[in-house]
């Protein structure tokens, strides 16, 4: 049966993706400083066996026979996402995924100093140098996808969502945003006058905010028999569905933020320990892609964690932990702070997706060719002062080169971000027909019902479904703002 | 050239050996508790790759070829050990590693149960059908290796020993100690009856406890920045040479047995730390041996950590931390304290080798056919009255049930504990001839010319030298009990 001996490469293969989650996740957390180069060699040599083994030529004929056996509906979707697999994994020559390597990394290595330094005439030749080789590698996906060569990147992030559909949900995104953001501050300035903001300044002993954090990640549901939370430079959500590697990392002198970006992690961790067990070793059984997993975390965190339902049960939590009593008043100012500002990663809800749009565009025109790299930072600069009011030309680290996506080959996953953002206050809406009460719920720490039409509509999905198809499914209807601005029209319109 | 394509499969071996060495400290550090079955099933599917990528039937063909290229003597010894693990990964029928494999899980399965229970009639079948598969392998690896069948098994884990050249040092060892023991005693005795044992019991938090550990791990040679210490329920040293993992547990009432476990993991440590780094992914880069390997962790244990030139410089740094301001004449008691016991792993460093001697003497019956299962209980009970005049008919949980070893399989391995205690003590006395101050530096913490000995002679060697010739060229002499008779007079004899 070639669909058995696809079952048993499966489970290869799994063990080597545990292998690098695991080492991936320990090297941010528990690793010894000194203990960097040897695990480097080690996990490139993993994902070097990874990719031979994924790829041989007999997995080809595996998988074309598997389609003539007698096989169930889910074993078809089985078959259908490791040929997807398959072909993301073979559709580049060996030759030039090498010379891509090698390029991104020393663009990525770059990108590194010389941001630091704002210096975009040192980082230009380097940007371009990746561009041209990512136009190449769209238009090789393009050919054996068929697909536009941008929405062939996209399709590793996000199977099935294309620029034709994704662009005009942003633009009506956006020109709701343009005149949005400055009713939104002109809102918050009027309520900081009549009440001005208390700051939630303090001394908090990491292991106090540990213990909050934990019993906030229980209460949402975490299994903590499946998952941890350790510290790390950059919180992420790594490690296995059985064993899922939360990180945060702490002030001694605010907790909000911590507390934020733990909830944000647990919403990712949600996702991954409610994957299908069955599957675990199939692609079926993975995560759909980047724009459901950054739905499911900003769900947590916007959703949930910055509802003011939400803060009327877990004050008392957090007064429990820290000994604050802060009211609901004072803290809700922090949790909904609107600020335009040049980053990115610092943007809060309602000026996020802005930054997001303005990626989105210009990476269209970067690998169509329409955009050179010479001529970002002018077009950078007038999209943000278009969108956002600011001006970055005189500061181009703040500017273009401000994430490391591009300088990483990453091309095609900006757009998930806020894609994420969108399904996360679509879902709500759904899920709040079949649950009307669904705020009184959170306000009493019960997220259980909640949880289970998330583990319904999407945990248990996998990749059962294109991204498009899985909103659809679970939502009723395809992708659409209206959710997303009501969301915000609710909670910063006044 | 074949050597180098041994070398590219060394770093591909290496790479596998890196992902389970991290993933078996994770697993006993860090994992979470649900964690364990997918943990399993990738640490199995690895060590097939593993095995099946180390066993290649033209990795024969590469070291036969070797052997005929122009290679430097250091290479050759690494084609040699290279050698030596294909053959020992060779040489049992995969269909007999499997069985065994089988057999060998449920018998330690069942021992973890009717140990608790005390339970020798329920285990004696198990053992036995344990037993009769150690007698075929033993016959199998000494077919292959041309030795003893004994011999072929001790041969796994210290190159080289035979029971020939090592029973005649245990019995002269054993037939000291038999005197020595109560005459130890006896010593204690009108000492504490002098001056009683003041107890060491107090309030100390782990993580006082921990800086504690660390500052001595650091003292004694320990490179902080390629390695760490973790809590885990069984002390360990794992992890890889450039990020060792060691832990520790502690107990809230005592520090001493926590900070000593450190000290003996920190020996292993260093050990491992000082490996020559360009033969990482050769058989010939690793410790030689559990003999020599149990040497450094001891020698850092017993001839450093519980040596009183030690204490005159460690007490101030225990009272630093633990804010405790014991004497010398405090603590030496419990550093020294001598106890007859049922328990291998609870003995002193005096009554340890009558029990390891004890196990020496039963296995080599057992693998030979000489003794069966049904009658260890009873050959158990008579060497614990000969050696230690302790009773454990009625009470085999203590007695033959105690150690996991034989459910396991490992049936040759105790010597090395001994061995370990023996060549620590012979390499102490080889180094005080070079450097006769040792003590004097030892009670101001300067630990350098110490580890520079070792570093010399042990552990810059690797695997280059088999157990008994590394023996003889780091001390100038064959094994000696003399040594090791003559540490335990000065330091127990009164």
């Amino acid at each position: 049966m070639s669909y058995e001996k696809l079952d048993q490469l499966g489970r290869r293969l799994s063990a080597l993706e545990h292998a690098s989650a695991i080492l991936g996740a320990d090297e941010a957390t528990h690793m010894a400083v000194g203990g960097g180069e040897a695990r480097a060699e080690a996990m490139s040599v993993l994902s070097g066996m990874y990719h031979r083994m994924a790829t041989e030529p007999q997995v080809a004929d595996w998988i074309e026979a598997a389609g003539r056996e007698n096989l169930s509906p889910e074993q078809l979707a089985a078959l259908r996402e490791f040929r997807r697999q398959y072909i993301n994994l073979t559709c580049l020559p060996a030759e030039f995924v090498e010379r891509q390597t090698r390029t991104r990394l020393r663009s990525e290595q770059l990108w590194r100093e010389l941001r630091a330094r704002n210096d975009w005439a040192g980082f230009q030749p380097a940007l371009e140098e990746n561009l041209a080789l990512v136009r190449e590698e769209a238009a090789m996906r393009a050919a054996v996808l068929k697909l536009d060569p941008y929405d062939a990147l996209m399709e590793q992030y996000d199977p099935g969502n294309c620029a034709a559909d994704v662009a005009p949900v942003f633009a009506d995104l956006k020109s709701f945003l343009v005149d949005f953001v400055p009713r939104a501050l002109d809102v918050q300035e009027r309520r900081l006058a009549k009440r001005p903001l208390r700051p939630l300044s303090g001394a908090y002993p990491v292991e106090r905010q540990r213990e909050l954090g934990l019993a906030m990640m229980a209460a949402v549901g975490f299994d903590l028999t499946h998952g941890s939370l350790s510290v790390s430079h950059h919180p992420f959500c790594g490690g296995v569905p059985t064993d899922v590697r939360i990180t945060t990392r702490y002030r001694a002198n605010e907790f909000l933020s911590s507390l934020m970006g733990v909830l944000h992690e647990t919403g990712h961790a949600l996702y991954e320990q409610g994957l299908p067990r069955q599957w675990a070793h199939w692609p079926l059984g993975k995560a759909r892609g980047m724009a459901i997993h950054e739905s499911q975390s900003l769900f947590v965190e916007k959703q949930l964690g910055r509802n003011p339902a939400f803060w009327r049960w877990a004050l008392p939590v957090v007064e429990k932990h820290l000994g604050e009593d802060w009211s609901i008043d004072d803290i809700l100012p922090h949790v909904h702070r609107v600020e335009r500002g040049f980053i990115r990663v610092d943007a809060d809800e309602v000026t996020y997706p802005l930054h997001v749009i303005l990626r989105f565009e210009l990476e269209q025109e970067l690998v169509s060719g329409r955009l050179e790299v010479r001529d970002l930072p002018e077009a950078w600069d007038a999209r943000m002062k278009a969108y956002l009011g600011l001006s970055t030309l005189d500061n181009p680290g703040d500017g273009p080169m401000q994430d490391v996506h591009w300088a990483a080959s990453l091309f095609g996953y900006f757009p998930s971000y806020t894609l994420g953002a969108m399904i996360a206050a679509q879902m709500w809406s759904a899920l709040k027909k079949q649950l009307p009460d669904a705020d009184e719920r959170i306000a009493k720490g019960d997220f259980a019902a909640i949880n289970d039409w998330r583990r319904d509509n999407v945990w248990s999905q996998a990749s059962m479904w294109s991204t498009p198809q899985l909103i659809e499914r679970a939502t009723g209807e395809p992708l659409n703002a209206a959710h997303f601005k009501a969301h915000l029209e609710q909670r910063y319109g006044g």
